[in-house]
């Protein structure tokens, strides 16, 4: 298990760039859009894992709901699993709070799901399993 | 670079292993107390970085106020860097408002300072250099 990526909620991708590849020297990878989570998404690698920029695409996007709300910052932690139907099955025993009972597929064509705060430590966890 | 930890605020190091250990099946190292930071502390490894839970020793430190004000949740981000003093000269050149001037001892021996999250993309962030 590793943490896939760390999602960070910007108002723009360049106002991220401008802290994480400009001031800590990460290389973006290119940019793309995941209309269906109505975001702008740019991946920057570190270490093992990846910087997350989340762009929103419009102000009723959860992106764009978050930003007015809290402003930028930390949106949430993914995790890699193997099996994401098996571990959404296992949290979900365990008690926790699925916002998505079955997958769906996210940014570089990941299969990935989303687990509420209110049941991960006020932790917005995402599980992602490559394909 | 890689990233040494993600920081979260958890009113118990319990609360948090309910979630990390018990639910995602991380191996946590033993806690820590970090009396300078306000802040008992417990690592859990996961592929190159870490969780890192954080609770509060009082109200009144840092991740005291954090829980009062959000409750629980993603807190920080530490960056390894190998010349600590050289990343932070850096980053201040470039415009990052820092919360320690100088590095200091932090969790596990290592020298930490922070940047202040309204330079860096509304993301408290740690630098972390291993002795």
């Amino acid at each position: 298990m590793k943490v896939d990526h760390i999602g960070i909620a910007t108002p723009t991708i360049d106002e991220g760039l401008a802290i994480w590849r400009d001031a800590l020297g990460l290389e973006p990878h290119a940019t793309e859009e995941v209309t269906e989570q109505g975001v702008r998404v740019c991946m920057l690698p570190v270490g093992d894992t990846h910087v997350e920029l989340l762009e929103p695409l419009s102000a009723e996007s959860a992106v764009g709901k978050f930003l007015a709300k809290r402003g930028p910052g930390i949106h949430h932690i993914a995790i890699e699993v193997r099996d994401i139907k098996a571990s959404l099955a296992e949290l979900k025993q365990k008690g926790a709070r699925l916002i998505d009972e079955t997958p769906r597929v996210g940014a570089r064509g990941c299969l990935v799901a989303f687990i509420h705060p209110s049941s991960t430590n006020g932790v917005l966890l995402e599980l992602v399993q490559h394909q």
